[in-house]
């Protein structure tokens, strides 16, 4: 195998992929990058696989000699993102094992000032990535995907035994595409408009968080009006964006049916500025209890003003109050300070409500114009 | 006590004496920033002591009670800093303990919108800061001091078993400052010119490197032609600037004769880019050896130039050149990486010199041109 390439490139590349490099790999060859050099093409692809999520990605280079080969994903990116920029020149050469019976590689990467050779694995030891056939095939608008995931990811689970709430569940129809998220104590729903010749049929998936950040990751360095193709079939989800390629195992399981846990007549609301409330709950927050992270809300609907309030037994109280419209009864009601505060950072506008009956029943934060989302929140019994 | 003063003066001062809060105090008080409110001054102080290191800090204040109060520094500052500009009131007030023996405080921060009530405890248990009274007292130049400390502190020891070695030696004379510091591997030796009138006497103490980091910070806030005020007895030293001290213990016991360890003539000397062979170290560095961090240099006087080798067992290996004028012979000689990209981070110029002798022999670093300063670095000995 031999190319040339630039340093640049190959620096963007192996950080895009590295991603999915295991930090503690099951098998030593996960801990490595795949390079195909393909010499009809004159392109270098990178691919990393943790066997549940891979990231392959494509770019040019003066491909000399075809090849394939898997280096040490970190040694590897290391070296190249403290290269200068300039030309680099790579070649691999199977060399046999000091025992003669395992065939290492040795790669030596020459830069204008430099040299350097490390210690390959050889390719055909590297797990395919999935490939699918026969399933769907959708074309989804980036700017849809975008937004659904930056008002719906942060509610999934972080938990890995929680199995499907670890993922988000995507589904799409001709008119919108839905994102939901929980994590069993609050609910993150978005929904984002589609062109109606964007999808004809319908479809429903749970995509991993964490494959779903890379996604977003990848997203972010295009165009808002590129779109992105998601194939599924029974075990897996690939996204493509031109060069690029995310798969993932999809999560199985019934994904929980929460349009019904959402509240749909309400007898008081509130109208508030989104930032000042995320302010005064960061301010209060400090004094917040430290087992059960409590703040109560106080509505006076004389005043228009909502109260915030925590009380640590230890370490003091504090009040904080803004001004609020509120329509229906005032009262009181209490919530953990963290959720919300998780749900008031993804929320897409200047403005919002909240909708809520009793203190006991669940809340919904929404925004006021924007996109459609909705923020379920179950609220903390106070004891009085 | 009662005051009021703007948010800005009191989180700005609040942070600058927080950095003498231990994390783990030894007494709670200790955890505590004193808080003193002077009415006929019109003024507030500041003050934070681990027992070693102190800092005070005074601001202006509209004192409508005199009083004394310690609240806990890091709940405090936490309230403040999240705070919105503007004016604060903060009062204190004496409340019996619920078993009628102690006494408690409850101080009471009101902002805009809110209100903060913050349990403290009784100045009276806070320690006193040291006083000096009858020791030499000397007045430095804030830009001498900057430039001193920036080439030498990196070097003093983090062990604290160490001792002496834990601070940087400071002698001064009527004509310059000398700042060394040494960790037993290396040595950095700074002087900086005084003008004729500033020293009028000379003297020496080794101080905690933590304290004159926290001296680095204070004098980064300041002008470079502001003075700073020493004052040094038997135990402690004092740092004065304007409303801000440092106090801190000395380091006892003989600093070592550092002047000997330094050759005065070498047979071979090399002059070359410092940023050039930083990156170049940066980069073989990622393939040194995870035990002895080994980087091999290479001297071609012929070629004029240095060649910078590393070699990891399990890695592979890697190799940098770059020009360099050599006058002497050329030849090898290998030092610990991490030591090195130290000094040369702290060399003060573009252009650095090497001068050296036998490869088992202590090589010098120094600028070309600039500051005056000496960087000792003992080689390791290659096996070959």
């Amino acid at each position: 195998m031999k190319f040339i390439c630039t340093q640049g490139d190959l620096n963007t590349h192996l950080s895009l992929v590295s991603r999915a490099v295991p930090s503690r790999p099951t098998h030593p060859v996960l801990g490595n990058v795949l390079l195909v050099a393909d010499a009809d093409k004159g392109e270098i692809s990178l691919t990393a696989f943790d066997l549940s999520l891979g990231i392959r990605t494509r770019f040019r280079a003066q491909v000399t000699e075809a090849g394939k080969i898997t280096l040490p994903a970190k040694l590897f990116t290391d070296i190249v993102s403290r290269l200068s920029e300039g030309e680099l020149t790579l070649t691999g050469e199977d060399t046999e094992g000091d025992d003669g019976e395992e065939t290492q590689t040795r790669v030596t990467l020459t830069s204008a000032s430099g040299r350097f050779q490390i210690r390959g694995m050889s390719a055909s030891e590297f797990p395919e990535l999935p490939v699918i056939s026969g399933g769907e095939t959708v074309v989804l608008p980036i700017l849809a995907l975008t937004n659904g995931l930056k008002g719906a990811l942060f509610a999934a689970s972080t938990d890995e035994t929680k199995q499907v709430l670890t993922g988000v569940h995507l589904k799409g129809s001709p008119e919108y595409l839905e994102f939901a998220a929980t994590d069993g104590h609050r609910l993150a729903v978005v929904q984002t408009p589609l062109e109606e010749s964007e999808l004809s049929t319908g479809f429903s998936v749970t995509i991993p968080a964490r494959a779903l950040r890379e996604l977003e990751r990848m997203m972010a360095m295009r165009q808002d009006n590129d779109t992105v193709t998601l194939q599924v079939d029974e075990g897996q989800v690939i996204f493509e964006l031109g060069e690029q390629r995310i798969t993932s195992r999809k999560l199985d399981g019934a994904y929980p049916a929460y349009q019904q846990l959402i509240p749909r007549s309400f007898s008081r609301s509130v109208s508030l500025e989104r930032k000042r409330l995320l302010s005064g709950l960061e301010l209060v927050s400090v004094l917040a209890d430290q087992k059960n992270h409590l703040v109560k809300f106080t509505f006076d609907a004389d005043e228009g003003q909502l109260a915030l309030s925590v009380e640590s037994p230890d370490l003091g109280n504090a009040k904080e109050a803004m001004p609020a419209e509120i329509s229906g009864e005032g009262g009181e009601i209490a919530f953990n300070v963290k959720y919300l505060m998780d749900g008031l950072k993804a929320l897409p506008s200047a403005d919002i409500s909240l909708q809520l009956n009793e203190s006991t029943q669940p809340v919904i934060f929404s925004p006021l114009g924007g996109l459609k989302m909705t923020y379920l929140v179950m609220p903390v019994q106070i004891r009085s």
